[in-house]
């Protein structure tokens, strides 16, 4: 069968210029506005239908083929993180302080050769496409619920989207039925006890201790309280209390994360570590300040697309480079499209150790193997000629 | 029988000036040069045999009297605190973030008065008093050592030190028999882990985890370890760990202090602490390394000096005035002159709870009673004449 | 297509005849004598080439079929539990104190009537069927391991084991691809401290601030140490110490279970407990002894064998009754048997609330639903029947 | 001066008779009837005023002399243990289970000597003497409260009481103004979770995790709670929970000690215990049963009447043989005497390293120094006479 796929070499050297283009000037998640004038500019120049401001600086953009079909979505997102480029390479940010280091550049720059080829071959599609720009992935609470309530997937009966990754080797594509990255929660306890004389313990509430004893307490969430065949991770990232040796401190701060991939654990979780920490501070007379933000969903891929995703990666990449992924411990706000409509999210690699592209993201020399944004444009254009196929025959 | 003690108040006004003029003119541990300076001019002017610059900027004088006896030291210290000067009274500090906020300026100023008194009636007399005036009270090792070594307690039968207490009312005078104030020791405690992703516990060694655990076995240390009938403090006043609530921690820092009043559990106090915090860490793969500070000795009175503390005393405040003080948690470096020679270490109460002098040592606001100054004076001349008269009467 | 299975009722009474005498007559593990002279009895009373036995009280019993075929081993397990049988129905336990409280007597009785069946159809059979009746199921080191020893599965392609389950509903049967049942380890550690007055802890080391240390330390084997995606449990069942509420105890006993569905982790979880243990103890001058006991490792079924469950399952219950299993806590030697050639574990429900078949496995009053016997028969005849057939097309 | 306790020789031989009589037949606490009558009947022969039944097996006995004078009151404990004699000497311990382990058969045979020697010289005497024979000092709430209540210390000036004790030497005595011995309180705690599957920790309360956790929270009772200058002991001397390794345990049950020398800490204490017991449960949902028994108070000494058994025992053992005691962790119920009238209890050295006694109290080979009744006679004869010649010279 012939597919557009085979064509993606000839918009190669545009994705690598507009990834490179964008690499170099990035913006921080909210603030994704020249980025998104930049894609949006493109997307009309071949003539898509173009919606920008949608839930921030996102853009939608549609096309719609030839003949009647499906309506199916394809998800970029746009923004940068707040971390300093250490890389020399030209293509280097040119904002201090500012860079991509998670590869929403490639993924953007990705989606428009897609776009423009699509846009090239609007005759032979049957049904439509969208493409959903979306800003602001990085921070909580994301870009994709404002772009969804401002009406990005009207209309969509499925929804893709691709990481590209470096821990994974070029040439390799990993998706997962059914829970697939993790609900990233953040949560900040302050326990405030009775500063005092580092040698007068008894005329004090010790926050050391207290903070201490709770750390030792959220263990148990995991060891005790959560069913052994759920994924379940509580992590005190930091502490902090008291400024001399021989002070007795009267606040601590805890700052942690949650990880779960079932909603029914997560609220569990939450509610457990919640009452352990009121509990253990009130035990000791101390003061409990806790905020529990809820970070994303988990990523749940529907069953039939990723069937999907592994016969269209097997054929991009070959059997053996069509893979199941292991529980990513990351969060996504792709999450919330697949709470609407079926799709699937995708892992596409993009590491090389033979060409010493190793970083992993957010690390300050992160780059990509360029050439995985080809395997990429192909996995989407097979995702999306599979399903308008499938459509087609089944009428 | 006659007392020099009843003249006391004929200096009182110069007292009461001196400290003022110290209390506007702090100087810092080890930086003690004009107060040194300031110190020995006065006392050469009445004719003191003075020597300067003993173990650093100490100051020793002699008197001695008519008829030989016994040879009796008394000590005041003279260095401020890093403390900003809050008061707005006249003689507040002149000197940005230095302040006599515990009072040395006044315990400096008494023993001056005392040298006058004593140096205007050396015919009565009965052997010699050595006047003490000690640098770097306040920071470890401390200025005592250094004039032990040279040379300050040659000769020196007994040696006495009184130290102003805001928390005890004037007209008051405190003192205890053996263990009387605290060995202050510090430790400060690094956990080395090994860092990495919050939902990747696993891949990690975490610090906040395991300092916090070393946290709660320190605990053991008093609760199990320690003699139950020798008071025994156990206390980490700061622990920072971390800098991001999805990280695990890399390095967690301890800092703390112990306090005990006996040198034999003191030392087995600081080797289960080095065990407990090594094989903590050692257990789940983390590095540990310590630093163990030994600050003073603790402070114990000889028994025959405290009994003639209580009489002194209650010949100075009355039989209600003269009492016997609660362990105290903090240090002071007059336990080194009490490992040499017998003596007693006396608290005399310089706070007024109807004058508003209520602040603790330390405390940006802290001031003294000055009549507390008169009623040091009159303990130190008692103490001299008890003991010269005792030494006569053996004879 | 015509299926054996349809048969199956027509041994229906005699299955629950031996099951009911074998549910009156239990034996212990590995004293499964009259049992196995039972069951051998039977099979050579068909025909059957049997040998007894094997790797204890092992009976192995082969049916040849007309054509040549591959060879299928099906296995039941017969020994019974220390308990007392608390029901009073007429086929309650007869033996004080023993019981079948797992329905190892109708495994036994449906493989005997499996064996039966197959026994009068040789002439459509395309191969051989090897039926296994293994002793000492429930009894670590269990039965399996001296069968295989001793031969049982020689010259077998593929195994097949049911459980009776009375927490699913008889009408359903359950499995699940690769890891399915855990690895069922057992621990026990002395902590031996020193003893003494209650009063004094500091002339002891008190074993039971220790063990509760350890237990404490324990939590974080899964919390900290274990890979987040892989079901991990480390559970302390029993803690005991000390006789006097007076006396800090010499002693303290710990025992407890550790559940993994992975040889790796199985064993990082194992060096793990014994240097906590070891470290726990070491830090506070006690002594550790740890017993290890390694349990049957967990049963992976084989995804070919799995989907064939599914097919078979599906046959015999319809699709709503074809299950996939969450991950079973326990544990099961026919681990052993999928260690060396491809199979597959199946549960078979036979619990009914609506008849009140409703108490868990190793209760006093369990009993089963006799009627999920006939499933379990029909389920084993049809995975039997769909191998061979399938190796018959594939020739 | 002259004084009886010269003639305390002639009575030695008397006393180690009717100690040997006391140890061969002991009586257990509450169980005193032999003993008591044994005692009344000698008292009676020399014509004391005698009464029984006070407060349960308890003897009060006067002697009044010619002079009128101040009352003194002397008391010895008559119980004994339920320990089995492991000695094999002529006056072992007739009675099987049972034992005088801790002396009180010296103390009432000693106590005796001092009521004949006294009977003996009425005339000598300027006041009256009352002579306490108390039961069940080894048991909770002991015998001095009834007879407190009976009337024993009516008209009573002070009181006095010795224990003979083998861990000092004999020819030494020892006492403490103060705090002397310890309250020894008893806890036992029922921490009711909810049993289960060992593999299944999410669907119990695991009362071992729970109880684990609580033994960790009580040691910050003594290292964070109470003030380091007061004694303060927190054991949990028993922990039970379980009966398998593989089943999670629905109880767990803690039984422990608190001592201390205040009883403003002690209620204090108690007040935390309580909170922390109830508190870890009910963070993690299960309850908590706590069985807090006070038991007898802190025996405290009354200056003055230590400085008079200062004096008294420098006659009798010299100087270096009237000791100052360290706190004594054990209970006597002789605290409850001295909540109502001034006095001092005091210890008398019963060991001896050169002859092999060295067993400590409530241990089976248990012996004293018999010697030690003569000291321990003259004692109490010292402090009589020194408190009757004061009060006579202030008259």
């Amino acid at each position: 069968m012939r597919t557009l796929s085979d064509s993606a070499e000839t918009v190669l050297a545009e994705i690598v210029g507009w990834r490179r283009y964008l690499h170099a000037h990035p913006e921080l998640s909210y603030h994704e506005s020249q980025t998104a004038a930049f894609v949006a500019g493109l997307l009309r120049e071949w003539g898509l239908e173009v919606r920008t401001g949608v839930g921030g600086h996102g853009v939608v953009a549609k096309i719609s083929g030839a003949a009647p079909g499906p309506t199916i979505a394809l998800r970029a997102d746009m923004d940068a993180l707040p971390i300093q480029d250490e890389k020399s390479c030209e293509y280097a940010s040119q904002v201090p302080g500012v860079m991509h280091a998670c590869g929403h550049d490639a993924h953007t720059a990705t989606l428009l050769g897609v776009a423009k080829l699509f846009s090239q071959n609007k005759d032979r599609l049957q049904g439509q496409i969208v493409f959903i720009f979306q800003p602001a992935e990085e921070m909580s609470p994301g870009g994709a619920l404002g772009m969804i309530a401002e009406g990005a997937l009207e209309g969509v009966d499925v929804v893709y989207g691709i990481h590209l990754w470096t821990p994974f080797e070029t040439g390799t594509a990993y998706s997962k039925p059914g829970p697939f990255m993790a609900a990233a929660d953040e949560f900040s306890i302050e326990v405030r006890g009775k500063g005092g004389h580092g040698g007068l313990p008894h005329n004090t509430i010790d926050s050391v201790y207290v903070a201490s004893q709770l750390v030792i307490n959220l263990q148990g969430i995991v060891s005790r309280n959560a069913d052994p065949t759920e994924p379940c991770v509580v992590s005190v990232g930091s502490f902090h209390s008291g400024t001399s040796f021989n002070v007795i401190a009267e606040t601590a701060l805890l700052k942690g994360t949650v990880r779960t991939f079932n909603e029914v654990l997560r609220m569990q979780v939450k509610a457990r570590l919640e009452e352990l920490a009121e509990q253990t501070c009130r035990m000791h007379g101390a003061e409990c300040k806790l905020d529990y933000k809820l970070g994303y969903p988990p990523v749940c891929n529907h069953q039939g697309e990723t069937d999907r995703f592994y016969r269209a990666a097997a054929q991009v990449y070959g059997e053996q480079g069509a893979l199941t992924s292991p529980l990513i411990m990351a969060g996504e706000d792709f999450a919330y499209y697949l709470e609407k409509v079926p799709g699937c999210f995708m892992f596409v690699g993009a590491g090389s150790k033979e060409r010493g592209i190793i970083h992993p993201h957010h690390h300050p020399r992160f780059d990509i193997d360029e050439s995985a944004m080809l395997h990429a444009a192909k996995l989407f254009i097979r995702m999306v000629e599979d399903y308008m196929n499938e459509a087609a025959g089944s009428r």
